[in-house]
């Protein structure tokens, strides 16, 4: 382990939020340490824990993901990729098309927030098999209505982005491209009849998703152990009964 | 209206998201237009409507809030206070440091969307009254378990704070003590039972609250008609029934 390394801590068993960060580190071919996926003095979950735990420490996280680097520990998934950003040049240098790629980033989360929602509408705390009568009627609305919504807008903005490539903004991929590529991706998961219907009608969206994953980083990365598979306990969780398609 | 003004898009019935950005405004005592709530050439929802679904527009807000500043249009509640926080004097002049005032304020933004779906946990294109029994099981679970998740984690950094003052970081005032602030009054106004317990065991939360209740641009606002009255439009509501204090 290097002392360069990032080090990134996160729900060892989940992509949850946490892949936002991996994602971006991947791509980037940066060393980083995953830190409750790894064993060892100073790794595991019992290390993510004491950090998050410590009363003493002023600038403590409420929630995984956070990021060491060096000194500094920072919390919340778009503040991270907002730190990370032109480090790991997946971010324009001008500090207003760096609040332009937060924006989207943090679109990005509050789209998450809802997809979460679909399936814990009543609590996290909850089981789905607590709050699955609840869930439908959320997952129904979602489908009709703000999946549209969300996917209409990143379309939109693909469209009137004057520089070619097909990115989100500017002529480069940035933290805002490897995230919708992680939503679609989490979404074809979770409700694969619906995003197929819907996303005929993106295809920009669509041949975002496809470039993202042809990166050399991304694609080794998504082609090695280290992607943890979906499943039902993260953000994107597919349950048959939620994936309306009229 | 100077030229020089800010220009905050936001509905004009209610406090919502947009009253992060009236707070830190009014604190500062910087020029703005509340577009929405004015009338005229260029005012008005109209105005709101026309940038928000403009598709030429390259980096066209998803939602309001969204402030234009110059040339820049900037949206996202959080987004919009990393931009005006060093304008205003409402962040530290540190990059490192504003970033930790800034996952303040996106943390405090999760809260806000916790606390809105108390009442709106299957859709909020939905009445209250269609989800009612909804949201009474989510904000039972949410006023058992996260309302003191959250209360505790602020409490915690208040009382990890090096510098005196009762700010949350350094020895001034944020954005991220606005934020607070607002959401203290907010969540008095929706849950006055609960949240009057919940206030005995975080002393720091409450003190926070007062003084910044006596700033003097904030006291100003609140006693001027451009504070509009908490009500059951908004993201704090109060249905007396979700109101649970055992």
């Amino acid at each position: 382990m290097k002392n360069a390394s990032y080090r990134l801590y996160y729900w060892p068993m989940i992509q949850g939020r946490g892949e936002f960060i991996r994602l971006a580190l991947e791509d980037a071919g940066a060393p980083y340490v995953d830190v409750a996926r790894a064993s060892g003095a100073g790794l595991g979950m019992d290390a993510m824990f004491r950090l998050m735990r410590d009363p003493g420490l002023a600038r403590r996280p409420l929630a995984p993901p956070f990021l060491v680097d060096g000194t500094r520990i920072i919390g919340q998934t778009a503040n991270i990729l907002l730190h990370l950003g032109t480090r790991l040049g997946l971010a324009p240098r001008g500090l207003d098309d760096r609040l332009w790629v937060h924006q989207l980033d943090l679109t990005i989360a509050d789209f998450v927030v809802e997809i979460h929602d679909t399936h814990h509408p009543i609590a996290s705390s909850l089981y789905y098999e607590d709050q699955a009568d609840a869930a439908a009627k959320r997952s129904k609305i979602f489908l009709e209505e703000r999946l549209p919504k969300f996917l209409d807008y990143f379309e939109g903005i693909l469209a009137a982005n004057p520089a070619r490539g097909g990115w989100l903004t500017g002529a480069r991929a940035s933290t805002a491209d490897l995230g919708l590529f992680q939503v679609v991706a989490g979404l074809r998961y979770a409700f694969p009849n619906a995003m197929a219907a819907a996303e005929v009608e993106r295809p920009r969206v669509s041949a975002l998703s496809a470039q993202v994953a042809e990166r050399p980083g991304i694609a080794a990365y998504l082609a090695s152990p280290r992607r943890i598979a979906f499943n039902e306990s993260g953000i994107f969780r597919r349950y048959n009964v939620l994936d309306w398609a009229d």
